[in-house]
């Protein structure tokens, strides 16, 4: 006997490339799912405690948004602001702007008023169908403030109905403490990992390594100290420039490698060769202005596994829908949409390392998924600020879009 | 006594430039605005049936969409997916694509089925505090199946909480019928204006003038017409190349001349000097890749009022987020916050003609205006994917935001 069971539905499996299943029926039991296939061939005597029909609606597995800066305090409408209106980077720096105003604000909010400030932007993402978002921290800086961050983040996967996957971003930038010191504070963002390891609040390591943030040195160190705990690693990686840090992070067995838009051939090639992920971050680049596209075509070709994620944070991609960001990625860097869907499904679970539980429909895996009032999946990617999200079910547990 | 009062809000009235009044009080009276200002100079003795906390919200005029192609039957999907796939437009058009696969769907839908088809894509712009929208005609192309959109498009303004002005845009495209005869075409289109403006679904009169539309002359015919009727024109002008449309516009004293990416300098001067908004359109814009932007800083020197528009349409602007539009006038081409703002409120009414009821914050006008939980105007303009809109108020009837 099934919990649930949704008829008239098409199914977009994304198990097998795309793996449309039309006319199709899905079951749900004890959270998981227990049995997908064309409706016509339901096992004679299936039986559920409740059947819903889907109406005709496509079924996808939740999307998931594996690289995020969502949670930390306060905006920089101010500095966009300001910019428009004529003001240079170095004017909005002396006024105190940047990172470090978002890095002050996050300093200065309690737990609770960090997630009472992150909230609509998750349940933004969570309207469209997301059932899994990776959090990064890296706006605290010092154990307590990346610590309270990581905090928060964890409530989130506690009090609403999505799975969070936490990753330290300590080595995000340099705080003002450490000025000229970034080699002291790397050791003490290596030093940090243990204590946060120990609390449950780390799944991943990343870092920001670039000219204007760390160095490949620093970042191997990084790498180092969560290889010592056994933690997987990735990387903000060649968005500037080509730093070699993609070939770092295969180097490492790394999950992926994220903006990418100066990676190198030998970059490709390595991490094809580890398996590593390409998280592509459409949002930044659209906000940045930046003309440099990350090598779709390259990757393609060698088979790296393309993701495509928000890159919510408040400076650089002020971004709460991953459907806008599927539909970047593929008017700005031409991905078809079935790359964009598979790229906040299939792919985005490889790049938090969870293809295992979620990302794509199939026996035994979580029963993560969202019904949408579409024509046909490309639709998700063609639409330009529109929510045809009819219905998530996260965990086994359905919910309408509005949470 | 007035009917209700918000309290404890903070006002952009747009008014007087950008009008901000904090700590501010608005009272509405049989569905206009009765009074508004600091609450500390509420009159003394004022009453009202009902008073709202606005619980620092801020609240603005309610947001026009003035460039919509809104109501139509079926989308684009398939050829988006198929030009990512490698196809080229002429394997789009050869398969029946394009515009005409547009003007097929929506001829053979009938006016309930164009309703059907059109109220998510509406529903998602007054979802965002849109309480006027502009809604052309375009892909009937016959004097009944122009009618057929237009009547849907009045009964959006009749069954719900918006404003809706209409525009016959018969010369959208030449129909397959009167392939090379565009100017047999243009009369048939000028003869349409009678009966539709008899039946009261025209308040103006709008063309395509390019190269892949209609030339100037031909444009210059339809103009001509509506004068003939009375009716205000506005025209598709200068977007893929200069066909002077802009200079026409002015001449006859159109409302508004839209797109403008190759609008010359005497377009500007023309356009400064008649009065007629410069309505900018984004959307297309990011959505075709385009790389000439319109002459923003000489529309601005030249004091043309700006408005901003979804363009929403399926085949170059599948958008129905307008203020996800402002975030792009802005990210793309410049415009300060609060232009952005201007250009979906004043400037936007005075691009309909309607400026006398709504656009701006003033007594005597139509109460419609929306609450927004956001810390700063600018907000509206920088956040892209959220909807901070809590409340609406449409000539004097609040509704909560989702419709
Ligand atoms: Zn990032
Ligand atoms: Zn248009």
């Amino acid at each position: 006997m099934w919990d649930f069971l949704f008829t008239n539905v098409h199914l977009a499996t994304m198990a097998d490339g795309y793996g449309e299943i039309r006319d199709a029926a899905i079951a749900v039991k004890d959270g998981n799912i227990a049995w997908l296939g064309a409706q016509a061939d339901l096992p004679p005597g299936a039986q559920a405690v409740t059947v819903h029909d889907g109406g005709g609606s496509w079924l996808t597995p939740g999307l998931i948004d594996c690289h995020t800066h969502i949670v930390h305090a306060g905006n920089r409408s101010d500095e966009f602001e300001a910019r428009l209106n004529g003001a240079t980077y170095e004017d909005i720096a002396r006024a105190g702007g940047g990172i470090m105003s978002t890095v002050r604000a996050t300093r200065a909010a309690s737990e609770d008023e960090l997630l009472r400030q992150s909230l609509p932007r998750v349940r933004s993402l969570l309207a469209e169908g997301v059932t899994t978002i990776e959090i990064k921290s890296g706006y605290g800086l010092t154990l307590e403030s990346e610590a309270n961050m990581l905090r928060a983040a964890r409530r989130i996967g506690r009090d609403f109905p999505v799975n969070v996957a936490t990753t330290f971003l300590g080595a995000h930038a340099l705080p003002p403490e450490f000025a000229g010191r970034a080699d002291d504070y790397i050791s003490e963002v290596c030093a940090m990992i243990a204590p946060l390891a120990a609390e449950g609040l780390v799944d991943a390591v990343d870092a920001f390594c670039e000219r204007i943030g760390f160095s490949h040195e620093q970042t191997e160190r990084v790498f180092q100290a969560a290889r010592a705990h056994g933690l997987p690693v990735k990387l903000h990686a060649e968005q500037l420039s080509d730093q070699r840090g993609a070939e770092l992070t295969a180097r490492y067995h790394g999950l992926s490698a994220d903006h990418l838009e100066h990676l190198s051939e030998a970059g490709v090639a390595a991490m094809a060769a580890a398996g590593t992920v390409a998280v592509l971050l459409p949002g930044a680049y659209y906000f940045l202005r930046d003309t440099t596209p990350p090598p779709v075509a390259a990757l393609r070709a060698a088979g790296v596994a393309m993701a495509v994620a928000t890159d919510c944070n408040p400076g650089t991609s002020p971004m709460t829908s991953l459907l806008l960001a599927m539909n970047m990625a593929c008017t700005l860097w031409r991905l078809t949409p079935l790359e964009a869907l598979a790229g906040c499904t299939r792919h985005a679970a490889r790049a938090l390392g969870m293809q295992r539980d979620v990302g794509t429909l199939e026996v035994g895996k979580r029963a993560d998924f969202a019904l949408w009032r579409i024509a046909r999946p490309a639709d998700l990617s063609y639409a330009i600020g529109l929510n045809p999200c009819r219905g998530v079910v996260n965990a086994g547990v359905l919910r309408a879009p509005q949470v």
